[in-house]
């Protein structure tokens, strides 16, 4: 018949030998595919067919009409399968039964889950009773049919069937299903089918066959269900994939002590031990476990008991991992004494594991360095740089935000920045929590284990500077009222006060109440090992984003090969500071600014001391002052009182003054090179600040490899004229110390008007560096604050593929890159070029950079290995000629 | 001797024969040009030559000195003066004496001015008292020629002398120069000598040569004088011309009643008309005039008294004029009976009269109407379209603005936009004085005659809102200080009440105490005739941008050939429709957004009815709402409670709204397309709105050209989603009126990603806007609003060319543009493209539009014949392969 349609969508497979094979996923699915897989294997699968991807399209093409000949080629299977098994569906003697699953190329939540022991009635199960002599198993068998075909195809509220259970066993006063008697299931069977013409409206279908049609829509069905198609939206899997639907015939691990039922990894998946790392039941299904009736039992009980079987499991797991090359999730089945395999798959890992494993397997050498490497989800790696919480505690989660910055934080809650540091003082450890971050937090927050904050997205102010800090941050938590004055949150009905404890999961956005146990971070040795290889690949270089020498050591220690953005203008914020660049702002001219700045001078130039002996013999790019002043000032009258008077000047003149500096749209205001345009004495201030600390470490024979960064350049003129002018600061520092030092001056390339016309800026620029943050709000006109409101939208819609702020927009800013970094690179060659925006730690981003030929990327001192890792990942897939988002997802 | 250094550096003109001609201005500077063309034309000017600009240029090379052999030039050509004059330099017995003027290609302030009677001391005046006969006469020649060495040359301050001679007039009880003795001037020569020495620690020199070696130094160094650089910076003139210096033989019109000197112009510069319009003095020097001590003439008084002289000047004038083919400013001087020509150039004249030469000349053959379209400059023609100050007028300025929307205006002044409208009401003609204007104040700006501001640029609200009614506004004059609960303003130590009468010109910026006598401008037949000739040359389309019936009848009177920008949401601001935004804004949901709307869509509906009949048959492209929401609600606790109360709803639910939407970059936040995409429900009551009206004006036959426009897109899905959401509306509608509208749909290019993926956006638009000022602000990320505080400083240093928000920055933004016409037409062939930003029309900007191919430009009416001008010149120059500042300087 399938010869007669021309298109095959139905692929068999039993007895050793399947139409489809493992790298059928797209047509047959990841299961579908496994179980031909196996099947070719020779090893021991009940037989059964996988109806195609394909079909499920032409369904949905079709509206919801299967294509032609698709349902008498799955009849034909059928009949392929009754011969293989020796049984027949619907027979009144030997009856066939089936399980019908979903099976997707990825696997997705929100898909149909399975229908078990699909084909009984009131004839079947008649046959099932003589056949298995067991009128019990057969009766349970069939509650579980109507229960899963009811709430599973057509939606039957399951709540209902459990209660008509729990109900029944209450009469009978028993507490587990298993005490309830062969009588008991079939008076409930007549329950349950009540309750499913009651919910439905017809009889339960009686038809095998029209059992079977219903479960196949249903498959096909969920395709297109709401929670699908959000996972899908949110992982960007393409909605024509669509869906494959596996018949398979049923096998029992209930029919007595012969039997069991279990699923395992072949190696450890927490820690990538080698040891086969599994659990089994006997006289069970495998959906025992999940309802949480039966506890599962070591494997070597499966060893003791039918170690025939167990024999057959442990030469077919290592004959899976030997064949896949890969730690495999397996499923699997023993029915009155025989194996059968359900299920194989790549098994899930933690980082640590995953890590392992890819080591181990290249020892073994069934894997080589390369493969390896792209094994390891860079995003995962991060996981082995932070503390986490403890897998095995108990924790009570009372609300979810943004996973803003990885790792975990176990503190008393405190309330503002100047409490944080004051505990911090006293050695406490505290949990900064916020309504949102402001650059004055920054003490605080350094001062906190953790930061959580009610309002701002994963790239608000707190998510950006806890990244970078390394610190774990919980952000955009809706969930929580913060009454500051008070000191109390309010979530739910819960008061956290002032000193309550708290912990935050940075990694998934979890803040739990109380102290949960942490496990601290290991840099093992195979860390080490494994980041020796990605370095041996990689080619793009790894820079890191920081402001303090602290954190310079800890990106160094981390791989960094310099750093790509130090931002002076955190350094203003330090308590120390902030009252003389408050001053220098308020100054009525030049003379009080320069008079102000003066006073600065030697605390940014003892700052980049540090920063240079950190980063000895590194290169360091320092970007001028960038933000506008008024982010210098406090805003409420209140605090502008307090600061009028500390500083002595009257409260009507700071106040007017704070005014004039308002701005619109202060993203586009005056900031960058426009404040050292108009105001050349700060930037001849911070010239100077850098060359002297160059200078004087010069003379200890520290290398310094300054490289000054000249911010928001839109015109070529505007680097010109602040090039010059640090150029003859640096000429009169090195008179007066008598030293040369090695510096560059370059630019930030971050504005559509700086990377459309970067021919002429090259021209001026020893080196670009790509802020991708502006040039992505300047190229969308979208300011990163303001998106909240319809970004996530566009996103979940899929107007945006991504958040453009988290991963690079190829098609928009990166073409703006594109054509500066050509633009760039035709009047100088070898202009020096990286990335400093936060997309430098997102690894599609950093694959992007190294394809268009930057030199390096920077990114967060935690992100440093995630970057590496990317960057070797994207050497190697270049060379297989993958695409990024067939290899990752 | 100039053929031995090999490079001429000097050009001789005198009897009949110049070295040097009338199109070597860059060479000769404009006055050179002029005096080596009258010489080849055989017309009489006194000999002379002219140092080159090469040779400053080189001067300033060389570190102030000569090129070589420029001086030993100098002085061959100077024994040619005396051989043509017959006299001699320095000579004690027939003296030549001469002028030392400069002369750039372009005048500009800040130059030298003329040093006269250079080659005076002590021996030669004895000469030219015994040649003249006439002591005082040569008395009054040495001390001009002090005062003017003195001030002019080594920079004495001029007070000095004036105060001297003023001195003298009151030691002899006269009131008039003339009045002086001979005497007297001699003794007035001494003190003025001491005065030199004082000032300069120097004698008064003695020696011609050294005379003359100082005063060409002096015009060299002028080129580098603050307020020319200043000039240069401003008017774009390259720093490298450089500037000449003419030395000519002097002639005297004050040595008798058979001299004398004068001014004209060959046409009247007022009206055009075809007359000499000149004046002139008898015995008197020309800066006689300039000093305000002698009131010039009418010509017809030179023809009574020195007929022969006169007769000569009335040939020569005629010859110049139909040589130069142009109406010219002239300078002559009667010496003892014999004429003299001193200067002649291209006169300057009113936009009338400049529009009436042109077309006379045409008719006169003298020119042809492509060379009669390139004289006017289309900056001058809005003077046209405007009533303006009468120039005859005494006024007294009190302040000065910026000249934001050209025209006069006369009126009361107030404060309030509610006051205008009431006076406007009893018939007042108000002056509507604010701090700055917002939307609200739309109402009061239609009311009142003018608008007068105190803060905010030529882009600020009031500025574009004034152009676009074609309203006379002077913006951002920071010297009046308002105080507006008390209605008064202050500016210097005036106070201006309300009810004071005010006179604002919006061409120059002026605000004049009192009521100043206005013109009323007249579209004469002339003007008629020179707009049929410009659109025949004419390739590129002129629309306007209006919201209103009345400014699009305006409009299309101009000549405006449809509506390329119709913003709806100054709709939302009329007074009646105010409160239905707001509540729409404020509602809880999609149902009450809806219910809100509903309100609305009739009163919009009315709108496009009104606008499509002014604009019958021709296009009009409506734009869909466009401002972030918080632009509709007011901003203080005040009015927010007046709101509460009008609405009914809870103050502090209305506060917290407006907290909600208030966001930190506007400009870049939640509006555009990204209104419609989260709020589908205001989108689609506008394009029903749209619709509608185009479905029953169609029914009255009336032809109806809708073009809806999608703002903000930054991607393809943006568009695609609108799209679809306007077309599913558009067919409903359609069906239900049972009739055909034939709209298009398009989209604004104003982000940088619009621009940069033009081809896939092309592929869902009917038609490209570009929308110039946002794509500017995005470009070179720079908020327009906020610009105020380094722009005018970019400007003034030359870091920009001009201020991109009038001018089209085409080596950034138009370059966006261009990516964005070559991808857009790579995919639509014929993609309709138009311009609708401030800059469609700005002459430089509209030749750009032409040269990259739009299709239309888009400007507010009163612009409308001033496009269609810039777009017929750009036709012009592009064949002349001329560059656009070469000839409009």
């Amino acid at each position: 018949m399938a010869k007669k349609t021309g298109k095959k969508y139905v692929y068999f497979f039993g007895s050793g030998k399947a139409d489809g094979r493992g790298d059928m996923k797209d047509l047959l699915g990841g299961k579908g595919a496994g179980l031909a897989e196996m099947t070719n294997l020779r090893i021991s699968v009940p037989a059964g067919f996988t109806i195609t991807t394909d079909a499920c399209n032409e369904y949905f093409k079709n509206k919801k009409k299967y294509p032609k000949g698709m349902w008498e080629q799955v009849l034909a299977n059928l009949k392929k399968v009754e011969k293989t098994m020796g049984m027949k569906f619907g027979d009144s003697t030997n009856p066939l039964l089936v399980s019908v699953r979903s099976g997707a190329k990825f696997s997705m939540p929100g898909m149909m889950d399975t229908v078990l022991n699909l084909g009984l009635n009131e004839t079947t199960i008649k046959a099932l009773i003589k056949k298995t002599k067991n009128e019990r198993f057969a009766y349970d068998a069939y509650r579980r049919f109507i229960t899963m075909f009811g709430s599973i195809v057509m939606g039957v509220d399951r709540q209902k069937f459990e209660k008509a259970l729990e109900e029944m066993k209450g009469r009978k006063g028993v507490h587990l299903d298993t005490d309830l008697t062969s009588n008991d299931l079939k008076s409930l069977v007549d329950e349950f089918k009540i309750i499913y013409k009651k919910s439905t409206g017809e009889n339960f279908p009686s038809d095998p066959y029209d059992q079977l049609k219903k479960a196949v829509n249903a498959v096909f069905g969920s395709w297109f269900g709401d929670r699908a198609v959000k996972y899908r939206k949110l992982n960007n899997i393409p909605e024509d994939l669509g869906t494959a639907c596996n018949v398979q015939a049923m096998v029992f691990g209930n029919m007595g002590e012969n039997s069991g039922t279990g699923v395992g990894f072949t190696r450890d998946p927490s820690t990538g031990q080698r040891r086969f790392f599994a659990e089994c039941l006997i006289n069970a299904q495998g959906e025992d476990v999940v309802a949480g009736i039966r506890t599962p039992l070591h494997i070597n009980e499966l060893k003791k008991r039918l170690p025939k079987a167990y024999n057959e499991l442990d030469r077919i797991y290592k004959k899976l991992e030997k064949h896949y090359r890969d730690m495999l999730d397996i499923e699997f089945t023993v029915q009155d004494g025989k194996l059968f395999m359900l299920q194989t798959r790549v098994g899930k890992r933690t980082a640590a594991s995953a890590l392992k494993i890819a080591i181990d397997m290249v020892k073994e050498k069934l894997i080589d360095k390369k493969t390896a490497i792209l094994r390891i989800d860079p995003q995962q790696l991060d996981q082995l740089l932070h503390p986490m919480i403890d897998p095995k505690a108990q924790i009570k989660v009372i609300a979810k935000g943004l996973p803003a910055s990885p790792g975990a934080a176990v503190g008393k809650v405190v309330f503002t920045a100047d409490d944080a540091e004051r505990a911090a003082e006293k050695g406490e450890k505290v949990i900064l929590v916020r309504t949102e971050t402001s650059p004055e937090d920054i003490g605080g927050m350094h001062a906190a284990q953790g930061i959580l904050t009610a309002r701002g997205g994963m790239t608000s102010h707190a998510a950006v500077v806890a990244r970078g800090m390394g610190k774990c941050c919980v952000a955009g938590c809706g969930a929580i009222n913060i009454n500051e004055s008070q000191r109390y949150f309010i979530v739910d009905t819960l008061n956290i006060k002032e000193g309550d404890y708290i912990t935050l999961n940075g990694t998934t956005g979890e803040v739990i109440m109380g102290e949960a146990p942490l496990i601290k971070p290991e840099l093992t040795g195979d860390f080490g090992i494994f980041m020796k290889w990605v370095d041996a690949f990689r080619k793009i270089g790894v820079r890191t984003n920081t402001d303090t020498p602290h954190d310079a050591a800890v990106a160094r220690s981390f791989g960094a090969e310099g750093i790509g953005l130090c931002r002076t203008e955190h350094m203003f914020f330090e308590p120390d500071r902030i009252s003389a660049v408050r001053e220098m702002i308020l100054a009525d001219d030049t003379e009080g600014r320069q008079a102000a700045l003066a006073k600065l001078l030697p605390m940014q130039k003892g700052d980049f001391i540090g920063i240079f002996k950190a980063m000895k013999g590194l290169p360091v790019t320092i970007r001028l002052l960038d933000p506008p002043l008024h982010e210098f000032l406090p805003h409420t009258d209140e605090e502008l009182k307090t600061l009028a008077h500390q500083l002595e000047v009257p409260f009507d003149k700071l106040k007017a003054r704070n005014k004039v500096l308002h701005e619109f749209n202060p993203m586009l205001g005056h900031r960058g090179c426009r404040l050292g345009i108009t105001y050349p004495e700060i930037y001849a201030m911070q010239a100077q600040a850098i060359i002297e600390a160059a200078c004087e470490l010069s003379k200890q024979k520290v290398k310094v490899i300054p490289e000054i960064m000249i911010p928001l350049v839109g015109h070529v003129n505007e680097l010109k004229m602040m090039r010059e002018l640090v150029i003859k600061v640096a000429d009169d520092v090195q008179k007066k110390y008598k030293t040369k030092v090695n510096y560059t001056v370059g630019t930030m390339i971050e504005l559509p008007r700086a990377a459309i016309t970067a021919d002429e800026i090259a021209a001026q620029a020893d080196f670009f560096s790509f802020g991708t943050n502006d040039l992505t709000q300047t190229t969308f006109g979208l300011s990163r604050d303001d998106a909240g409101r319809f970004l996530p939208y566009y996103v979940e819609k899929g107007i945006l593929e991504d958040d453009p702020f988290i991963t690079l927009d190829q098609d928009g800013t990166g073409i703006m890159m594109k054509i500066a970094i050509e633009k760039g690179r035709k009047v100088k060659k070898n202009l020096k070029m990286g990335i400093c925006g936060e997309h430098g730690g997102d690894p599609k981003s950093v694959e992007f950079c190294h394809k268009v030929g930057l030199d390096y990327v920077s990114c967060s001192p935690y992100r440093v290995p995630l970057a590496r890792l990317a960057g070797a990942q994207a050497v190697l897939k270049e060379k297989m000629g993958k695409d990024l988002s067939k290899a990752t997802v």
